[in-house]
């Protein structure tokens, strides 16, 4: 079952390695009253073995279909795409407040108000929630953007509690339960992250959404010794190995900061990986009063009021005179530190705005570590076409990918092909145009495709026969024996003539 | 770190997140005095993330040295050879008590005792276990055998007693003591066997040796909740992924049942895995008592027994005369009850005889479950040369797979082409004279390799023609026209000579 990687279980029914009374009797007494208590829904829906739970067998194969209705027909298909009836050209009208913890579905499916709905970044209805039992500060499923299939990676605002039973075998042991703060990876949800990665690349090759909103890992001891560092870096793993776009979003107010960082920047897999920051998200290795504590501590920040505020600047020449008598200079010394109380305050709120400023999307794009920043209310009508384009560009460029010539097999140069077939002046950034382009033109480009097999198999030739000529020209020969008389004379014709 | 996927850490550095001071002030108080609490080898190394330890920086490189002297020095090179210190050609001396605990590490790497050494089946003093903080009911490590190294894996049979520390930022939780059983797997041994299953085959391409001796899995309710089935699924991924010959061996003494067997077993991984039971081991699904338990019950016991002993016979015999009274029906069933007290005993330990016969190495050769039955004692003999011709073979294999003509990258002509060439007899098990053969042959072989190039070479070319002739006609007389013009001549004249 495992190995299949995705469960729907039925409640009520249980999944186990061993039966009830087999291990009672291994332990000698009765510890088990049935299979449910080993592996029913309460067990593997809580740790993600299953995926989803159902309450009967046609809800649950009603669950597989829907699944599958994700997931492209056969291997290295486009994804299906489904009539949409959400329209893309629409704005996004939930969003999210500042500073305050909300549940983060609503960024992705929208939420019904007591206004009435407020829709979200994916089609109305269409987000199916995947391993919602188990480490729930991260949220995984798969949604639809304008029809188009998409995994879903985002994260829990709020605080989360985690229970883990007592074990009924060790009479001495109680249930523990643990707090888990929202926007901060923890062992558990850092491997669930990476499965579900995992799963929408796997078999399902989805391109992927990550809303990107986390402050870090825990590293408290039990989170260290519970191998947090071992499921961060399977996130690094099952991005560098995903083969469909993948979009990183910092929605707004929505912040990356620290390890958290590291293990979603595009660098890992720069073919796939595009990054971007809603213009009211912030990002950066430290939080701002990190930054502080680090390049503008107290006695700096005393330099600069030394620096901009007459009365203390005054008071600090006074100071530095060397004849003054102990009484004049601790009478000035007093004066000083009334006046930095004073002020203080002021300056550190200063200075947290503008380390704050060093972490916003615009300077995320002028340092590249973003593409560009995005307005929360436009977003979908960006992703929209991001996503269309993208994946018409991929399927082009795997068709491409057919010769072992290097100049026709590189990313840049199959890319800069495209461009120039295009003729598109705005090549990199009007999605809609070189989607549709893409589109409405398959036919010249898949004739223009098949022209390049013609060059790649003549450059595949070519380089066999100059490895062995003696095995390259039998291949020839055979070729030749089976033709008609006529046809071999003129191939023979226009080999001589070359 | 993690994403080089091996450490080595110093004793007295922490491996760390975040720092403890700033843990400390999110935590809004003292929490940790060190980042020793964090990330010192008291968490990192028992909990895998740290594979080995060292006093200092020398020792620390020394062990880095020492490990990659069992690594080829790129990839696909063949692994490296030492010469050896320990003869190939001697017995096994040391030899597992039946029916007891003892340390496996003795299988592998001898026993000092005093008697003087027990030899194991790896070189002396070439053992260097990894991950040996974790999850201690499994050992792994590398070793060589008769020079060639060998990643290993083996099964502790000693109980073993897991601490979980106390979480100091949670004044509630206390330290977790548990008792893990020698012989199954939990979830932390499934981990680290996959894990070091993975570190084997990635990067350093070692052949495998598993000496397998497990009853299972541990399927009680918290391995099920920390989910024993995503790692026990982790070791067979791990195995289907390997790419060098796998030798699974059930030493002496060692069973290998239920969910343990399934993950182990050959058909996962044909091409790699073999499987081996000592003459003195045992294997099923189910150990004897289960068996009886289904297909032999007391019932059938009875039946037997009415079948058998005379006594018995005759008792139910006349217990079926309907013209019996009462009380001398009852007279007689309390005989037959009486007999059956006397005889079931002695019927239970001849029916777990019986079913404990099913269990055998000579069963299992039979049903075809293993390749055959080894003897401890010649072990070392048998897979040093084992080994030693599946590596030759696996590169000759991998020099064969050239061309995309399926009648010469199929595995298995290859293999029949290598028996042909070879021209031995007994190619299938005589792993000595066929290591030897190609040892002493390489020349020939080659030129072999070579000439079927050419077929190669001859067949990818026809193809390719024949996909896209105009390609592939571009393609020749691009290498026509840079040749001289006699020799242009002459290709021309062969290719209209066919």
């Amino acid at each position: 079952m495992r190995l299949g990687q995705r469960a729907i279980q039925i409640e009520g029914q249980p999944i186990i390695l061993t039966g009830a009374p087999a291990i009672n009797k291994l332990l000698g007494r009765e510890v088990y009253t049935s299979n449910l208590q080993l592996g029913g829904t309460q067990i593997m829906y809580k740790n993600g073995v299953s995926h989803m739970t159902a309450d009967d067998d046609f809800e649950g194969v009603s669950k597989i279909v829907e699944w599958l209705s994700f997931v492209p027909d056969k291997k290295n298909s486009p994804v299906p795409i489904s009539p949409s009836v959400d329209n893309w050209d629409r704005d996004i009208t939930y969003f999210p407040p500042p500073k305050q913890a909300y549940d983060v579905r609503w960024l992705i499916a929208g939420k019904e108000d007591d206004e009435g709905f407020l829709s979200g970044l994916f089609d109305r209805g269409s987000f199916v929630e995947s391993l919602g039992g188990w480490a729930r500060t991260v949220v995984v499923g798969r949604a639809r953007l304008g029809g188009i299939p998409m995994g879903v990676v985002a994260v829990e605002t709020r605080s989360v509690e985690n229970v883990i039973p007592a074990d009924p075998a060790n009479p001495d042991s109680t249930e523990q339960i643990t707090q888990e703060a929202g926007g901060v990876w923890y062992p558990n949800s850092a491997f669930k992250t990476a499965q579900a990665i995992k799963d929408f690349n796997n078999g399902e090759q989805l391109p992927l959404m990550i809303l990107a909103n986390w402050r870090g890992f825990s590293g408290g001891q039990r989170d260290m010794y519970n191998e947090v560092l071992k499921y961060g870096s399977y996130i690094v793993d099952s991005l560098v190995k995903y083969e469909q776009p993948i979009f990183v979003y910092i929605p707004p107010f929505g912040e990356l900061r620290g390890g958290s960082w590291v293990v979603v920047d595009p660098t890992i897999n720069p073919d796939m990986m595009e990054m971007y920051a809603d213009e009211d998200a912030r990002g950066g290795v430290l939080e701002p009063e990190g930054i502080i504590n680090i390049k503008y501590r107290r006695d700096k920040q005393l330099e600069t009021m030394a620096r901009l505020d007459p009365t203390y600047a005054d008071l600090k020449r006074q100071s530095a005179n060397k004849s003054l008598s102990t009484d004049e200079l601790s009478t000035i010394k007093v004066k000083m530190t009334e006046r930095e109380k004073q002020l203080l305050p002021v300056y550190a709120q200063i200075a947290h705005q503008f380390a704050d400023l060093h972490d916003r999307a615009g300077r995320m794009q002028a340092k590249g570590t973003i593409r560009q920043p995005l307005r929360w209310r436009e977003a979908r009508r960006f992703f929209y076409w991001r996503v269309r384009r993208r994946l018409n560009e991929e399927q082009l460029m795997k068709r491409m990918n057919v010769s072992s010539a290097k100049g026709l097999t590189s990313r840049e140069s199959n890319l800069e092909t495209l461009r120039l077939w295009s003729g598109m002046p705005n090549f990199d950034h009007d999605d809609r145009a070189v989607a549709t382009w893409y589109e409405e033109n398959r036919k010249e480009v898949h004739s223009k495709l098949e022209k390049r097999k013609q060059d790649g198999v003549a450059y595949d030739v070519a380089t066999l026969l100059r490895s062995n000529r003696e095995g390259g020209l039998k291949g020839v020969a055979q070729v030749l024996s089976m033709l008609p008389v006529a046809e071999k004379e003129s191939v023979l014709q226009f080999l001589s003539s070359q």
